[in-house]
């Protein structure tokens, strides 16, 4: 492949050229050369996998004082399920329900015996097959952000969620080859009237877009509608849908040790549907968590081995990701931080948490920096250098996180991306064959040579590194002739270039009857009411 | 220790109270609290050790090709050494030097038996003891930017290299407790001199500072006045030097494959002396080395090869630490690229490579950026993560490198102190014991309850968690309110504290007049000279 081939086979994640796979679905008209040339380059869509041993932080007698001090909190505290279903489920297999109370209390013996049937791999399938994803074993997939409650831009600064901005952030990602599914709503699109907001939020995921996609457990008719959309995009039945893993949805315990209703809902409907449920505490140590990272995990793998534990309850095999969110607060302020070296040793750790469960590890790519600066960038990196090391294979908030999760970003979103791809060509084997030892080369341009000319160069040089989206490597004096610019203002022009050259994946016409009929029809019954 | 004292003690770089060791030279007077109190939170010093099993990137058999074809390289290929004294010890140590020409040729059977000497660690001492560092092992140990040959600020922008700009950034590199050494002139004082440079810069950063430092192998008077400083700043006889590595002087190879004439003085010299040689090939894969990574690691290590086993040839036992330094070119324009994927890779396998010969490791925190923006931040933590998971045992460059080497900055310095203080918490163990573990606090807090109040949490809180030095965690409100300040702009703030801060280390009166009078003699003498 040429590299001006490369180039155009990396735009818009088209599918089809890098994976070799055959799509189903074929976009309706092809891009012209003019356009393609003004878009940034970018490694072709495809899922990663890390090659190297994950860190281990802990050693195996200290993991196993955090797993024997977990069971001993579900043992003798307990943990309060806010749902009564929930808990004559758990008390039918085997926990202890206190009467008159929520609090359930569940033998060591039953969790161990439960978890097992947790997979430890599965695949989550994507509306477009190509863009599936294998999550567990060496597999890493990025996600894009998810939740924040405002928006921001160089252009026109911070404001409140809304449905433009959601879209065109939906449009960005699919058009970032790096990010490969949507973890929520990357902003809140506050706009839609919260009793119809997931019909329409979810019908522009799948519209504007075509990787694996989450919805959010806010009560059972939300989960129904979510679940039939996944299963009317993915052109299946019922019966496909309930083997084959099409939808996710991440259920956040309420720290310390309490589940509350609709998470709890969400875990008894995806589950009994064989859908993904990301088991994740929010622990953060010296807040809801103890200030002490042991602390801190003991807690964090309770409340996931509790939820681990009801989705098996619910259904054996049912697919289930062990999600670690530990991070610390600022003990000044109370204000969470993150990408602290606390959040890189706890991330490495729920890493060998989730491997001695052997289900897959969800981390996340976050900062707690109020503007795209080296700040930003650091907290990042040393984000991604937990959740990488650690072994992740589902990562949250991969692309836009900004503000500890208040803001998502658009360039952001481009200087994550590329931290992701940068990340991506880091876990691409080193070839070591004959041409790669290059001994050749080296007897050509001998001592004092130099390589530019060498025809060992010459016949690699055009896709021997990865290139850089964002990078600026120019030289100072050029550099400053140019204006001095920094990292934002160049993440801008890529994210518009971007927009600007977007069109939306195909979707067969018959599927987006379905998809119209079904929301016209949801929308129409008034969603799913509210008190407002 | 309360936060306060702590606070105290990471000041100035005091070593006395965190390591709990008797220091040899005390401060002549103490600091009044409230000038304390304007400075930024530091860790005390302290040399951190690195707990986590490095990351292979290849695999034994891969390492074994790399190392095979070194030798090959070395046997077949050769390299020119542009020395006739050292084509002769080669010689008589066994190698084949062809007559008429520079070309000196390996058998591979002598470089494996000649580079067993070289001791896997030892102790670089330094002008204070209580900063002596060990080199090899699990230790690390980070240094200043080395040989740029501007400076910049936000203040003054980017300007050529001058005493006062280099005896200020010796005065920040003492006051910051992630730096351990000086790695060379951290700008080169380009007012000075020549023939004369040499002593009043290693004059400066002895009589300002008091950790270990550098001196360039630029012919042999010079190499003889650093000794000799080297000797006098720490009170010892020539018999103590020779018996304890006082200084260390980087060897770069004009790759490929040759070793010119002030490099090769400066192993002869150094290493007679049982000095300390980084033996560093400069590597760029593309341009001074094959295009391919596992080729340009092939002569990085072919090069590295053949000066430790010259270090050995001089004398048996002389410390010489491994350097990797391979990185890639932009292909686009022939610039050398930093911190990118390749760069990482290949930091983790230079690691590899040492640890196969078990002799210390050298690798650098660099990045090609020219503003202290994103880019600045993300090339340095993805370097660091390539040199810390690659087990580096001496970290050049590692506070304040721009610009691929081509300026040292000064908020640059400040914001690689956050990421080097950053790592250094990161290597700290996670204590894993009853207390830790908080179970009671988890019982007296209870389903639903914080963990603010607990008792638990207040016996701790102060000390739990890293302090960052430069990192802005208040919400978006207040930080709009303030400005909108970036990481540079506090950065700024943060240097000229430490500066405004500073005071010389105490140093003996009796030390002090002999160096005074070597180097007025020595400059009286001219100093070395030269033809301008």
């Amino acid at each position: 492949m040429t590299d001006d081939e490369q180039l155009g086979a990396g735009l818009g994640g088209a599918p089809e050229a890098p994976t070799g796979e055959v799509a189903p679905r074929r976009r309706s008209g092809g891009r012209a050369g003019h356009e393609r040339s003004t878009l940034p380059p970018q490694r072709p869509w495809k899922q990663p996998r890390i090659p190297y041993r994950p860190t281990e932080v802990l050693s195996v007698d200290e993991l196993e004082s955090i797993h024997v001090a977990s069971l001993r909190v579900l043992e003798e505290i307990g943990m309060d399920f806010l749902d009564e279903g929930a808990r004559d489920l758990l008390k039918a297999a085997g926990a202890s329900a206190e009467v008159g109370t929520q609090r359930v209390r569940f033998d060591p013996t039953m969790v161990e015996e439960r978890i097992k049937t947790a997979p430890s791999t599965f695949t989550l399938h994507a509306p477009n097959p190509a863009h599936d994803l294998i999550m567990g074993g060496d597999w890493t997939a990025f996600g894009t952000v998810g939740s924040a409650p405002n928006v921001a831009d160089l252009d026109r600064g911070r404001r409140i969620g809304n449905r433009a901005d959601y879209q065109n952030l939906v449009r960005l990602f699919q058009m970032l080859n790096s990010v490969h599914f949507f973890a929520g709503y990357a902003v809140e699109p506050i706009d839609i009237h919260p009793s119809v907001r997931h019909l329409h939020a979810i019908y522009d995921v799948v519209t504007l877009a075509d990787k694996p996609f989450h919805a959010y457990s806010l009560g059972r008719q939300r989960n129904l509608d979510a679940l039939e959309m996944a299963r009317i995009v993915r052109g299946v039945d019922e019966a496909t849908l309930d083997s084959e893993p099409s939808i996710f949805t991440v259920i956040n315990s309420s720290s310390p040790l309490r589940l509350d209703t609709p998470m709890l809902h969400g875990i008894l409907e995806y589950s009994a549907r064989n859908q993904v449920i990301v088991m994740t505490p929010f622990t953060l140590a010296g807040a809801m968590a103890p200030v002490t990272l042991a602390g801190a995990l003991v807690e964090q793998n309770a409340e996931a081995l509790a939820g681990i534990t009801l989705t098996q309850v619910v259904r054996p095999g049912a697919p289930v990701i062990y999600g670690g969110f530990t991070s610390n607060v600022d003990m000044q302020s109370g204000a969470p931080a993150f990408g602290t070296p606390e959040y890189m040793r706890t991330a490495m750790i729920g890493g060998q948490l989730a491997r001695r469960y052997n289900v897959p590890y969800r981390s996340s790519n976050v900062s707690a920096a109020n503007a795209v600066d080296a700040q930003a960038a650091y907290e990042s990196v040393f984000s991604l250098w937990g959740a990488i090391m650690g072994g992740v294979n589902m990562l949250m908030h991969g692309a836009g996180w900004m503000e500890g999760g208040l803001h998502a970003g658009f360039e952001k979103a481009i200087l994550d991306a590329e931290l992701l791809g940068m990340v991506e060509a880091f876990l691409d084997p080193v070839p070591v064959d004959e041409d790669a030892l290059a001994f050749s080369a080296m007897q050509e341009v001998g001592p004092g040579g130099h390589f530019f000319g060498a025809q060992h160069t010459q016949a690699r040089y055009r896709t021997a590194f990865h290139r850089p989206l964002l990078s600026d490597w120019r030289n100072y004096e050029t550099w400053q002739e140019a204006g001095s610019p920094e990292a934002p203002g160049k993440a801008n022009r890529i994210w518009k270039a971007l927009l600007a050259a977007y069109e939306p994946p195909p979707l067969d016409p018959a599927i987006r009857e379905e998809l119209d009929a079904f929301v016209a029809r949801r929308v129409e019954e008034g969603g799913v009411p509210t008190d407002f």
